[in-house]
């Protein structure tokens, strides 16, 4: 029609390439919404509907390699080479901030059985560009330490007014410019030793996703499916809910693939396998580094083929309290579309009675 | 922390100054989504959430003046000298988009209560500007043209299935180059005038605010309320539902201050009150005019006083099938906080008998 | 080459459509520059200079219609719909800048006969968009006040200076704080009614560019050219002088079209010529203002023929003291590429005197 | 004044944090430029005027650390964390271009003593941003690259032409679709080793600026001064031209500071300064990089003075034939604003023959 010249004025907003995408969502006057809902102060553990959510959100955006969370708010890093939606700007805080609304709504009830959603919520988004890992890093680090000051006087601010009958302005003006240290010592008074509240509070809560979708299948469920729509996308993307460390280096270490642009995780990918399967002869030695207090097991094979030779197998493994673990894997036996694998695990015996049920060792067929 | 830094790398994206802003919300993948949940082809009446939805973002958006949806999407258009949210791009796309879902599903069970949500539903948005009411007003019409085409469409597409019985590809094949015209000759051979189709597939819905929030409590409720939390919301802002050609001048001159900056209007309010109260001896006639055929009265009567003469009533009234009424109108007495009015109306019985328990006449004490 | 990548880091900066493109130049630290080169104070006449460099940007800008200039600045602005070089945000300013810079270099020692440049004097630019003619004549007005304010600051400043012996501190002194009108007084105490100052420096300069380029050759040239090539390149298009007001209505309704969109200016053009070719029988009567002190005449014919019966004739005339002429022009004869005219012209004697041997009249042939 | 108000159109145009800031500017039509002015074909060595002005870009921005020019174009990398003029983008590259015209013109007689300027040459410009110093330097090399591909293609079109008699539509024609290789071969034929036309063309211009600035007053001027005004603008800063490859490794690691951030600069200059005066014993031995073919020394020394012990020496050394140097310098003696130096060079004798008078050595006070 003659009017479809207004379609120009759109103007092009694809950000800048190569560079990191962070999508920030934060809960619009969330000291409202927690208020009518009665969310337990100061955290409330039903909050890891939060986190379902985020899975949501990192289903539709495939490289959202590493989400973290807090409070009401929500960080996504994309990897720097994404081209998903063209990079288009509002397109990406649109959909990501829809989606999480969408999936906070859905799984309200799930999470929240004993409360009635008594209006919607709503989120603000907003996309910034981050040039560099380092910076990168420092702006997650940002977030976990505004997680850990805004939680250590929450913690305190509560804990004076439940064990100590101070009021609010009370316990604000006691906290008025203390220091950590202060803080800290105030809950010791209290009986509380800050050091033992939930890794999920002090640290908030760390998603990353598994290198290779539709895989799996059958395997560890994070997430109850509410139907089968929402189960079969689900299923789509597996992804690990962490609550850890994100400032200091040993997380980078231990996941080092999660800043890459794709096209060097794909070379490296590649080079690895060639390298593995050459000089180690088919057998596979992993190191495993008990992480936290969750355990599981996640197995995530994948052959590429381009000659008979090229055979790739990945395992990623966690269980509890920092120990470590070792994985031997052998290729016994392959054709076209399957692998045949041998799996030894030398594990400390606690860690290994709560890999349970999860787990199909020794042996699986794929 | 020293992390802070990191913040600097958020880009101000304040939007140019007086121009219009427009947000459109945008279902994403509606197709899959109106499939699986069995919306009636071609247009389905339960789609009236979407208005619901719509009339959630305007409750955020007070200088929305006027939204206007149809299929999977809606546009708002914002007052060119609005300065909410500080006309911040991201945080006006993501709070719209993000209420108009969580609304969305809210209001779910309400409009297809016979129908579970099988997974949450997710929409794009994005802002664009428009420097000048005429500009403005093609984006509208470009709107409600796609709609009268894809509806003019679509209903023949499903016709010649429904009807004639064509498979999906039969009838793509029998439509393709076919002009409308030709479209609405097949139709009527189908005995179908596209005519008598309903306004609200052909002309789509148009949204527009009543100009003064906070009035009108226990009037007429557009909306009824999920809960006393959400109803509390709803009452902010009266929103007109109508489905109406906004592409031709009627519907402008009829609304004309739909498009003017806040300052002007402010500024035309004040200069008309004073020329009625000083010429018209607080007696007013309104010229009323039957405009579509949902009936209902918006009685908004504001007072402003920097002397005691100053005073100010409007009145929105609606009814239906474009006739004209008549309204006259008296203050009788008022005092710091209330106005006394007299109404009189003129109006054609039938009318009269539509409007019905909706208009507490002929006195009204505030 | 495998590098070629990189290009795709430019963004595209087209900017926002139908809104005025305003592009402002302004002297690099031209405080030193004045200095050095012992620009007269407040105003130096040979600052006209910088009206040349304004008359070259104008050049490579065809649909800058109207261009304003003070101190060591200009502007320049483009019609709403104009679509040189893409509308892109740095090819303007890039350009403009650059040719502006150039141009001034290039006459300096015409302008400055008797001072050599000792280094060469760099500009700033920018761009800033206005969505309507309302919001784009205050800017206008913003410029002219400013330059209104400083002049009468400087003047005030440096006469008390130069003629009651004061230093630079304890003239800043004397009028820190003062309002116009105590400068106004101040200076009338030193003999110098402020009114009387020259126009150029009250009012500063306002080019105006000739509708239609690549006529007139041969006619009245506004600015002497240096070589050869310069001069082809001045030719293009006429461009008027004014030292006029801008802030008021009447300099609008004396140039209607400046603020219009190119379209439409094309379209009243069109009107308006065959209203004329059918009701005054090819016979022309131009009213003509006489506006400012410098005396020239333009006479801007152009012929757009579709049929035989379609003929076009402009004329834009200017002549001193704001008094009006009369310009009666017939269509004598015509074939397609020439047009024999007639000209009367009514004119108050002096006027005509200083008209001289720019116009050749009263027979013109093409 | 109440038009005050129109200044707040002009939006914020800083460019993102810590990516590399690329200033391009390429001559507006020089095609006809070259070609009205007799430019030699395919490549004439008056064009070093545009290092000259390329020179006065690097004054005016302290952060550009390199540049580097072909044809009619030139490009200035600014250092990721440089905050020069806000980081605003139409300040950068208007300023960046009105500087490069203004001195390009400034010295037009000086390179082109026997041409007249016959017309103002224009420029245009843009900033682009890089995210990582690999991609900043693809980025330098996609334009050496395009100079090669350029520059072997024109040469061998001109021979053609100048040595082969063929017509310009010939000469195209015989080289459509060849191949670097094929061009080479022709030129053999043609008894032309494309090995050995001159760096500056193969290469083109890489400019880089010595890191102090005020230094080295009455050192080697690498350009001659018009006036006493431009020359103590020119003093400012020293910059060494090189032709050479910039797209390999070897360049980089010759100078390794040009991509990193100011801030890192600093510390590895603090940090080199401590190492070098405990451990060497105030005695530093420079190992130095015969370059390219024109010879020179920088002598920069800084002494930064916190206690007594810290002091600074560096040394910049060019000089022919890629072959090595050795520069022993040991602090001899120092007060607070001096610093006595001793030099031994060992020095191929035909190296040292070159550096005649350009070197004080082999003493030199301060
Ligand atoms: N009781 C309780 N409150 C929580 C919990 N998580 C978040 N909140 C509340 C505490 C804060 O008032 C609020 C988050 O603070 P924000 O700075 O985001 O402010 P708010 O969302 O109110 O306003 P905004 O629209 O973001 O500017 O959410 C929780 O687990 N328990
Ligand atoms: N059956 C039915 N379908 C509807 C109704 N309203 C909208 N739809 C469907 C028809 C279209 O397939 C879809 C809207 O088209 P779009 O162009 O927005 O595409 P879609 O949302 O699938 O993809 P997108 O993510 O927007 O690119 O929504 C309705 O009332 N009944
Ligand atoms: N004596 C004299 N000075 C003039 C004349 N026209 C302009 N100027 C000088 C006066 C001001 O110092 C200067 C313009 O002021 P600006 O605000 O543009 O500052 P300036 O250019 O020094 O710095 P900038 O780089 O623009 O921030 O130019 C003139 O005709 N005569
Ligand atoms: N004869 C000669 N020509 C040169 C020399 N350096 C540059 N040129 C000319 C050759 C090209 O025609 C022109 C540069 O090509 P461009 O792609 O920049 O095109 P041009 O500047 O004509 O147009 P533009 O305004 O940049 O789009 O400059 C030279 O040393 N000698
Ligand atoms: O909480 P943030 O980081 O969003 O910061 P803010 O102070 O809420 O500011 P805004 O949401 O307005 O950007
Ligand atoms: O339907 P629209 O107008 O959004 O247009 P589109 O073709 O879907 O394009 P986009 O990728 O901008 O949503
Ligand atoms: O003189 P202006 O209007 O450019 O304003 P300014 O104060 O010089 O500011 P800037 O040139 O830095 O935008
Ligand atoms: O020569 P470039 O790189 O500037 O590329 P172009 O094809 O001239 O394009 P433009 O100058 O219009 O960006
Ligand atoms: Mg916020
Ligand atoms: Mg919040
Ligand atoms: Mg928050
Ligand atoms: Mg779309
Ligand atoms: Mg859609
Ligand atoms: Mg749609
Ligand atoms: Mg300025
Ligand atoms: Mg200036
Ligand atoms: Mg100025
Ligand atoms: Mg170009
Ligand atoms: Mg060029
Ligand atoms: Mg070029």
């Amino acid at each position: 029609s003659r009017f479809e010249y207004v379609r120009d004025f759109e103007e092009s907003d694809a950000v800048m390439k190569q560079c990191f995408i962070v999508l920030r969502i934060d809960g619009s006057n969330f000291h409202r919404f927690s208020d009518k809902h009665g969310f337990v102060k100061p955290n409330d553990e039903r909050a890891l509907l939060a986190n379902r959510a985020a899975h949501g959100v990192m289903q539709i955006m495939p490289d959202c390699t590493i989400a973290y969370g807090q409070s009401d708010e929500y960080s996504f890093v994309l990897r720097p080479d994404t081209t998903v939606h063209g990079r288009r700007r509002q397109k990406l805080v649109s959909l990501a901030v829809s989606k999480f609304t969408a999936v906070y709504q859905f799984y309200w009830a799930h999470f929240f059985p004993e409360t009635a959603l008594l209006y919607p919520p709503a989120f603000d988004g907003r996309l910034v560009l981050y040039p560099s890992d380092k910076i990168l890093r420092d702006y997650l680090a940002w977030r976990q330490v505004d997680c850990h000051i805004n939680n250590l006087y929450n913690t305190t601010f509560h804990s004076l007014i439940q064990k100590q009958g101070l009021t609010a302005s009370e316990s604000e003006k006691r906290l008025s410019k203390t220091l950590s240290k202060e803080k800290n010592e105030i809950l010791f008074q209290l009986g509380i030793n800050y050091n033992d509240e939930k890794d999920i509070f002090k640290k908030g809560s760390v998603l990353i996703g598994a290198e290779n979708r539709k895989e799996n299948e059958g395997e560890i469920d994070l997430w109850e499916a509410q139907s089968s729509e929402e189960s079969k996308h689900l299923q789509k993307r597996q992804v690990l809910v962490l609550h850890v460390d994100i400032i200091k280096d040993p997380f980078w270490q231990r996941y080092p693939n999660l800043l890459l642009p794709l096209e060097e995780v794909k070379k490296a990918r590649k080079r690895q396998l060639q390298t593995d399967c050459n000089k180690k002869n088919n057998e596979y030695l992993f190191i495993l580094v008990f992480y936290h207090a969750l355990v599981f097991v996640i197995l995530d094979f994948n052959i590429i083929r381009k000659s008979k030779t090229q055979k790739r197998a990945n395992a990623l493994y966690y269980c509890s309290s920092s120990r470590q673990a070792h994985l031997n894997m052998k290729i016994l036996d392959s054709d076209h579309r399957s692998i045949q694998l041998y799996f030894h695990i030398s594990i400390r015996p606690r860690a290994l009675r709560q890999l349970g049920a999860a787990c199909h060792l020794p042996y699986h067929q794929f």
